[in-house]
């Protein structure tokens, strides 16, 4: 119990995990080279050692110790403002282990109904929290067919399910698409993908299940290659992370780690929090990614000399704009945060909303303004083994050089960047989180109707309409 | 001196001012039919007695009077958020007459090179707000050829200038565009256009000066028929407001009036200025029109039945993220402001630049949306008249009916709304100014190039790509 | 009988016709002043005399007696590159006449339901054709509440239905809404809205009917004012055209008149083709506004010296762009044209359909790069009197001289065209037409959804995906 | 001499070309296993003997005996469509193996000037024609300081130049970049990167040059893994093609291969004529591409049932009109084609740039309407490895079925071409090519400024503006 080491976390893997690579079962994954990179981007959110990080990634919490930052329960907007810091400098594994915060985030919701799930919240909560464990986001499920819902589909287990119940606890059945990180993390958690009818109690589960439960199978697979250099891959080296099609074959869960299992009113209740606290977490790291496009942009053009070029400016201004824009909505959703009946704060959901929509419908635009400056040398580049080399070596330092105080090295990374982070496998991998991440366009344009009062708007409107006796004398907009 | 009265403002414009509408001297604009509404609007500023506006458009100023708050200058976040409110209940007029904050802006500035000059700002601020006066934003020359300097042109007058200086002050020659409101205030608040260069000193040139001085002349335009009533004309009736070609036929100003005379280092400061409040203006306003949008867009379609189609929905959305998204703007802008050197504050100015092009870059697009789900009947709806006749009101109140709680006149000041503000002369208007005020997308790109924090953005990205060495610990975005 | 005189063309619109402005009755609308600029523009379509225009507005017609080339049937791709021409040179009265080829376009389909009201449609076309009558596109229901179908709403008249027949004909009650020219015109050619149930018999309904016919009554209106001068207003005042919103209160049509009067089966028939005609109409129109846009985004420039600055160049490219895609389509419609079984011609369905989305679509954004260009002054220049004045006339030329070779004159009447094209009343209306003439952008893409050949774009999918034929079962349905 | 086998193609490579791969000789590239794709790829362009392709793939030429169809030189539209066609069907090394039709089509302008280079020309295409060889588009230099020209480089070899003249030939020293198939090729067909001024007299330099010709150096760069199989990489597993980094280290050049050499006023044409034709190639393939969108669009949807969904209609529908636009401009560039005094003809230059403009500046937008209706398991769907396997294949099968008739592995491979062609390293080539083949979009823009009726739409503009022929003067200036 307490903090873990590096070592601690990676030993606390080998636990007998079921997960598999191109078909093959990995006995070990610590051992294994796909597993080598991801394995150390996780192990890096345990670096407490490192002076410069331990406040950042680290808090003292409420009994006294010394806890991973990702577990402090916001209370205000300095703690909000504390884990977008902490988000910055957080692997994704640590990304998705703030599915804590949405499990939190609904507790008081939970107890009205159930009090005793609410307090598996809660203990769950502190044994992640106190075993400096990490957990995933299992909310995904197939789905089969859109047009029918969960009991209609050809094959009833094409939503995650309740197949068994006793006196010791419930048996699930079904599979998560998209889980990011599953085979890294030590608990599953698990939550409805959308609404229930009162039809679909079996459908309305959430539990947290450790990754080494029996049936538990992880079926990974990677955007990434196995061999990333920090050279050519600068940035995906620190992000290669394996997605998991996640399996439930008759899993059991204790009654002591479900959530919810039937009562089906409280099934939107739990997916939306976790819509949340993605969208936050996206909207976070395309601040990171935006600022890192106008940086890019405008290295890449005054390293060829083009800074003074009209459509330079332009387009880093264009660049700014999107940058600036998504820096101030998160500001905005933080300042005005919302608030559980029990104290928690979470990002304004509107704000957030909006700002990741805006992040999402215009982050592929964004893209191709980068690639517009940054021209075809993105894709042509030789490699670093090719700069290291005697036969080679020689001509790209002669023939990528362009003026006095760019370092052709230099000039080599940052077209590396470019490339790995937008025009290759990961880049191709952010186009796609970049707009599914927290639902879709659609998912997130239904969002923004909801919360969005549409009331005043229209009262607003019919003013400035003169549609009311008072609005005669108020001037319209 | 003090709070003028409606009644005392009108009369204050009987001052033998030299106006023109439609190439004739108009002698008493007050009982002019094209100025009518023009009056009125500009007259509701001066509502002091209406206990529910008085606290929002007049305050205490530091000497225990009340003023008209346009003129409060702010210190702080909640004063910003006071003038906010204002801009939303205060008629263009009241908005030009902001320039006295953009001159008090660069007081400080001024003062540095001529003490003088910053007095005479301090002075004309003070007579101006204890006179309740209203004040123009004089700025844009007709600057000939783009293509060459002010003191290039083939007429040495296409920027306005110095053409005689003696002890008593200077005569200055020449004409300024776009100055909107001109023949309804009291001073002309003339501001150099741009930058000047050492050999444009006569060029490099600032004052103020009341509309009735000798040589000032104003031909006005208007976007409006001299016959706006409010149903017909919700938007437009409140904000009919000339627009000045305002020429300085050798008109003297003595020193006690001048804010620059040469200086031309000064110049561009002052054009910024000015250029900054012009879009602090355009951003609240976007604020207001985007959220009518919304409310506009909902309402045409539930009156229609037709708030449930996906189509409705995916567009209200789309206007939804842009008025939240420019809302978060200006909340940012004020809650980061910056601050003179004597304590005045005054909204961030990048994050204005980013808002206001956000704003102008998307606002044809936001009418279009509105546009599509409004149909024609925005263009084809017969007016009032054919509502009060007897001959053809009946068919109208038949045959516009769509359903239960929707009143035929309602729906038709909602059409009319929606014509007036995007599909009229005004909406034509209203497109050009979000576009042109405060400078054009162009201009508002280079803002935002110059004040974005590039350096940072680079070294950012320098580590993420891992091109220093500190950079190699650092995970990258 | 045959070609009428300008004269004779008004002169025919004495008629009796019940028509209304303002509320009021018109009792000769060739007298009426709100008429007199519509009406001049609907008489430039007789101008026969012409030598210029003689060979694009006629034709020989079958017969051997020469006729106003919009009756031409098209048989060949000449024909259709004829008929564009005659598009671009023809007015909006002219162009609404184009009702007779969406007419003759369903005759064959028509007489296989009913062969009486082909043989209608014949002899009303050529009774209109043979006295060079003018017609208008007579379409758009009320519709009420557009969640419930004709037959369910409040009032069984929110769409024009039958609400007699006998041995004579029938007897129809109800309005149609944006009737451009209504007032202008000869023949009212009614058709329904869209396609209709089996259940809704009595409103698949199609007929001509003579303006004057009892009953017939319209209330016009205009987004011009009706004092438009061709400096000022140098596009509108060649385009005015007030809209009609017709009622048929309990109009008789004999049955050599009706062309519909049940037959469900083919209400959507001629809903679409109409809609054909009109996406037509405005293709043609978008390829010369396009061009217009361009010219006047170059001329704009060059008049201040600015064409070589480089944001210029690129929004003229845009634009440019622009103006060739949809002349493109426009070639491509023509030359891969449709036919029916009779031989008659028309523009690709497919080929229109895009095309005009992709102008729709695209239309508000055009207009914001030639605003973008163009500047405040749009807005703000004085007007022709204010040029003709002794008073005034000479600081406006004074002033707004750029450079020797530019023409005072010249440039004011290039930003009154971008004003009145783009950001005027008529500029209003172009905005809102682009989107909703022919179906709104949703309608649009339905269209495109239904014509394009989605089997053959999935069967190239599945084979790039390398999938087997067995696939392909699933892909086909 | 004649048609090559797919045998004897490969058997050519085998001539001691210097190529390298991360940084490593490459002794014979038949053999190694970074290039058997790329070989296996280029050799399907010697498919003569499959009777189904023979006629696209060959020509009778004019001394009778068959040709590769890359080689016909076009005389007419039908040649321009049976050379579409042929694109089509053929591979990036058949593509760029075009690089001849340039070369021909700026051939009567280089006799004109010199009358052997153009007899080069006509020379090396009939050898290259008859012995069925491959040729690369060489032109873009590294460029240095893109502020400066070629000679004021820092390093004189930043652009490609004459280092030696004798009377047997050149000596050539440079680099060029972004060379597609240069390792696969026979011919090295150099051209200069742009426009030379007289004092740039050594860098006006073309000739064509074998691979294997001392002192040609390539550095290989690709994409694309080495191990590419066709179910989880469709598109690039036939695309996967290595660019190459092509080093002249004072290479000899014999004066019959040499096509410019200090003519300074023909560089600017030759470098045109190559742009032409690769914005042509890049526009085929766009009409491809997004067909194969509408496709996948539509396939993925119907596949979950979701095809009836609003949101998936309307997106489908976007991808319909970019695809159709796209299509309409190249049949109107092949119809309205252009000639040399020699009667070869070329696509219509604005038509291509147009519409090569509108491919390129949307393509990103496309691919984001693809991913959103794709969703995330397009980046998380396990590899036919798993599916192949007895531990996962099962569940696979079972959870990503979604409805009777779908089968899961046709889905697999749905999903597969969707990921690899716009959401993998293949993805992020094609968002870079898209935009960069033929010149990034400011280089397209600038090319439509050229070519298009600037005058015309003047004279348009200024005639609906009713102005005088006094003001054609400036304005045809």
């Amino acid at each position: 119990m307490g903090l873990k080491s590096a070592a601690e976390y990676i030993e606390s893997l080998r636990d007998g995990r079921e997960t598999y690579w191109d078909g093959e079962r990995i006995d070990d994954i610590t051992t294994h080279p796909r597993f080598a990179t991801p394995i150390a981007v996780a192990a890096s959110d345990y670096d407490y050692d490192n002076p410069a990080r331990r406040d950042v990634i680290s808090y003292v919490d409420e009994s006294g110790k010394r806890s991973h930052r990702v577990f402090q329960i916001p209370t205000s907007e300095a703690d909000l403002a504390q884990r977008v810091e902490l988000m910055h400098d957080m692997s994704i594994v640590g990304g998705v282990t703030g599915v804590m915060m949405a499990l939190l985030s609904v507790k008081d919701a939970v107890a009205e109904v159930k009090p005793e799930y609410a307090a598996n919240i809660e203990r769950i909560y502190k044994y992640v929290r106190d075993n400096d464990l990490r957990a995933a986001e299992v909310i995904t499920d197939p789905k089969g067919d859109r047009s029918r819902r969960a009991h209609e589909q050809d094959d009833p287990d094409l939503y995650v399910r309740i197949v068994g119940r006793d006196d010791k606890g419930i048996t699930v059945r079904g599979a998560k698409l998209h889980i990011t990180a599953a085979s890294l993390v030590h608990e599953l958690v698990v939550m409805p993908t959308k609404g229930m009818r009162q039809d679909e109690t079996d459908y309305a589960v959430s539990f947290s299940i450790p990754v080494n439960a029996p049936g538990v199978k992880i079926i990974n697979r990677s955007f990434a290659a196995p061999d990333l250099n920090t050279f050519d891959y600068p940035a995906s080296a620190h992000h290669s992370m394996p997605e998991g099609f996640v399996i439930f074959d008759d899993v059991f869960v204790p009654w002591d780690r479900v959530f919810l299992a039937g009562e089906v009113q409280l099934a939107w209740r739990l997916a939306q929090s976790l819509g949340l606290w993605e969208r936050v977490g996206g909207l976070v790291g395309s601040v990171g990614t935006s600022k890192l496009f106008v940086g890019l942009a405008q290295l890449v053009s005054e390293m060829q000399g083009k800074e003074k070029d009209a459509n330079v400016q332009n387009t880093v201004a264009e660049l700014i704009c999107y940058a600036e824009m998504l820096r101030m909505g998160l500001d905005y959703a933080c300042r005005h945060f919302e608030k559980t009946a029990s104290g928690m704060v979470y990002p304004n959901g509107l704000a957030v909303n909006s700002a990741k929509y805006y992040y999402a419908a215009n982050y592929h635009d964004a893209v191709k303004r980068l690639h517009d400056l940054a021209g075809g040398l993105v894709l042509t580049l030789p490699t670093e083994s090719d700069l290291r080399s005697n036969a080679t070596g020689g001509y790209m330092r002669k023939y990528l050089h362009t003026k006095a105080g760019v370092d052709v090295e230099t000039r080599m990374r940052v077209y590396n960047l470019i490339r790995d982070l937008t025009a290759d496998a990961y880049g191709g991998w952010h186009l796609v989180v970049a707009l599914q991440a927290g639902g879709g366009l659609s998912a997130q344009r239904t969002m923004m109707n909801r919360m969005y009062d549409l009331g005043g708007a229209k009262a607003a409107a019919l003013a400035a309409a003169g549609a009311t006796p008072k609005a005669e004398a108020v001037a319209a907009q």
